[in-house]
């Protein structure tokens, strides 16, 4: 049995939608169940009763959403002084409707949210482009739905973007089904 | 005449300490003086009236203190939206007690950092490092002012980082100089 | 007078194009003279001799082409070194042809090589959202300029990408304009 | 039965003692096996044949030695095109001796190591701060065994920096066996 915990922050609805369907992956998969909370409510009690975590942001002036960025400080950085966490499962995705074609600082956000995660001691899983949906919504760190066009036309995540997302979910909870309860870390 | 603002938060002072080093070398330069302020205390017209800007956090699991994110997501995301601060200059600096002696992720703050400042459209300022003071606190992005020892006893930042601190901040006070008032970017 | 070198490789003639189309826009700003040449030809003498660089790869896994990297690591090591490029000016392009339309790595590329020019102690300039041409092709550190489909069907770099290129190279050239020949970094 | 790969380039010897260490690490697994291979003489046959993958580099300008990036260029990036390791095991050690205490590029040098990692659909393993000799040459991202002092006399890499280094080995085994042979990702 591997518990996700999924963690997010939404302004207008769309980063919501995707981790619903982060929750949904993880669903799918035999074995696992998921659980939502935006950060502002997540404990510290809610870290520890999970086996991994997925961690979604809009993309804000290429760093996650300062609400994501207060739990860590607040929640995240006593757990990591206590090494609590060390040889769980992490991963990250994101939203976005930054202006232009090129991204708009999803990758240096998404390495913000994986850092939190290096530094707790989670094995990361990162988005292989053989994942279905990739093409709509993939990056090698994890997916980036966009929600609006490159001059910045709300569109909402679409229907492809959300794929990739879902399968992102399923991925992380397997990986947290192979390793959960086996001593992985030298301490 | 350039004036110059520096942007901080502090927990136990180190930041802070910091921050005031980078006023005195900004006040140091001929045409120029320094502003200090909290980021919570910073509003949009603070930034549209200085010509550069001077980061200053704490490394915090490898990212910006969340309030000054929250000041990037608030007040920084409306300005570049409406390009107001195109062409003007920045830098950044950091304080640290990380475990570890390797530098405990304070490179990839000081990226999240010059991330803002680049959607900005800012001139970016590293820290070469034949400055004064370089090899007790310097790193390419900026100088990182360490507050404790590898095993995180408390020391407070040294005069010696606090020295590479003062020479950033009349380096980037030079550039806001040498570039203010003048048309550089296509529009 | 600002001497700017281009530094590029390409390996189907995209990132070429793409350097050609900054030395249009350095060229086209009064004072300025651009140099084309590929990494695996550039000398520390070309180095000195020029007030600011443009460097431009293919994304390749994540990281710029191997022949720039062993440009920096021959020429430029050196250069560092003896604190030889300290207070001139750099600016980087990429090109690429990534699966997915989520950018596929040039973010992270870009970084890798803002960091060699932060080493030596260049001025950095990215790229201001309004740019003509950057909705097409811009990314806050530089243009990215796809020469593919998110499925990979090569399409050449468009027009449209190729002039926020330009408008870069002008604006690299206008910066070095603005601080050649001035003293701005302590030593 | 997990096969390790460890691929490293040295120019004093540094990197290549601190990639004996992590054979060793490895090693120390029961049911693990490490081979050592400069990057220059790695095959695609040879990371079919592995199950994981420990790819070590000096700090050079910060980012990985330019025959690794070769390496990547040449050998990872149609291993990529095919998807043939997705699923696999990856960490990444470095060595350097930059100039001053702040860790001069090791951390965005592994970044780079990690984005190939991610690329190729490896599960990402990092350093956590409990891991003993953590102190002495550990960062987030895996270990950073400085080889000279802040002023870059030349020490070669402690005792102790190793201690770590080997360690990290043995956890990327670890979870190399915990994820052998299970179908992880969806494709």
């Amino acid at each position: 049995m591997a518990k996700v915990l999924v963690i997010y922050e939404s302004d207008y609805g769309n980063t919501k939608k995707a981790a619903e369907a982060v929750v949904e992956g993880v669903n799918s998969v035999n074995g696992a169940t998921a659980t939502l909370k935006v950060a502002e409510e997540v404990t510290a009690e809610d870290m520890l009763s999970h086996d991994a975590y997925i961690m979604g942001s809009p993309v804000h002036m290429g760093c996650m959403d300062w609400r994501l960025k207060q739990f860590i400080d607040k929640v995240c950085s006593k757990l990591w002084m206590g090494d609590k966490l060390v040889g769980r499962v992490g991963g990250v995705f994101t939203t976005g409707s930054g202006f232009g074609s090129a991204g708009g600082g999803c990758e240096i956000t998404m390495l913000s949210m994986y850092n939190n995660f290096a530094e707790l001691g989670l094995i990361l899983v990162p988005l292989p482009k053989c994942t279905p949906g990739y093409k709509d919504g993939g990056l090698q760190w994890g997916p980036y739905a966009r929600s609006a066009s490159p001059t910045m036309e709300q569109t909402g995540t679409s229907k492809e973007s959300l794929e990739v997302v879902k399968n992102h979910g399923a991925n992380i909870a397997r990986v947290a089904l192979a390793t959960k309860g086996k001593e992985l870390f030298c301490r």
